[in-house]
């Protein structure tokens, strides 16, 4: 058994690294928020130079208090809300530091029995320039 | 020991849930590949859908044989040189089952000890509309 758990320690480490990799190469804003604090978790590069704040800074942050008009309680509910609803809309909103008019498109799940949420962050600019897929 | 273990492949789980929420996530299209095989490892959706293949059909693959005009050791060795090389401009290629041109930039990295290669594959119109969606 105890051989088992540590081949399945390495193959889990191949994700970490894996997932550190991934959320540096691509180009879209992430980041992770846990539910129930409505604190960021992770983020990646293009997010922090979205916000316009180093990651070291915004891990443990409130997500809400890097958007401006927002209560925090009302802001991660109103994430929940639209991460639960496929036919809901992005959430529109404004990032505080960079004055940056953003679309939040969050996916909910669950890591090690913990509920998350990803939010992808869109500048509201590029997406329309790009003419991609929000309406 | 074995607590600490335990413990940490917990968190190490929470990294594989957190890699493939990631994945899916993202607009852009990535594949990861062996160096030394040159065969794909995982793909995300985004890169089904450019290459025009399920994902199941393509884990396994010779990632040289998803390009036109390549042969597949200089495929891979091309790929490995550029993901060594900042400078280096991007691969350029054509999506062989889906005709779409593309440029392919890799990352070189290592996972639980074996050499990866990360490829974000991106169509060049999408790029040179300042977009980086397809369809």
């Amino acid at each position: 058994a105890q051989m088992a758990l540590e081949r399945d320690y390495e193959t889990q480490r191949e994700y970490d690294t894996r997932y550190r990799v991934l959320s540096e190469a691509t180009r879209d804003a992430f980041v992770f928020v846990g539910t129930k604090s409505g604190r960021v978790i992770d983020a990646n590069p293009a997010a922090c130079a979205l916000l316009g704040v180093a990651r070291s800074d915004l891990i443990g942050n409130a997500v809400a208090q890097e958007f401006d008009g927002r209560r925090r309680a009302e802001f991660v509910e109103a994430l929940n809300l639209r991460a639960m609803d496929e036919t809901a809309g992005p959430l529109e909103a404004e990032a505080r530091r960079t004055r940056t008019p953003v679309r939040i498109m969050p996916t909910a799940f669950r890591a090690a029995g913990e509920p998350l949420i990803l939010c992808r962050i869109d500048p509201v600019e590029a997406a329309a320039a790009g003419g991609n897929e929000m309406t």
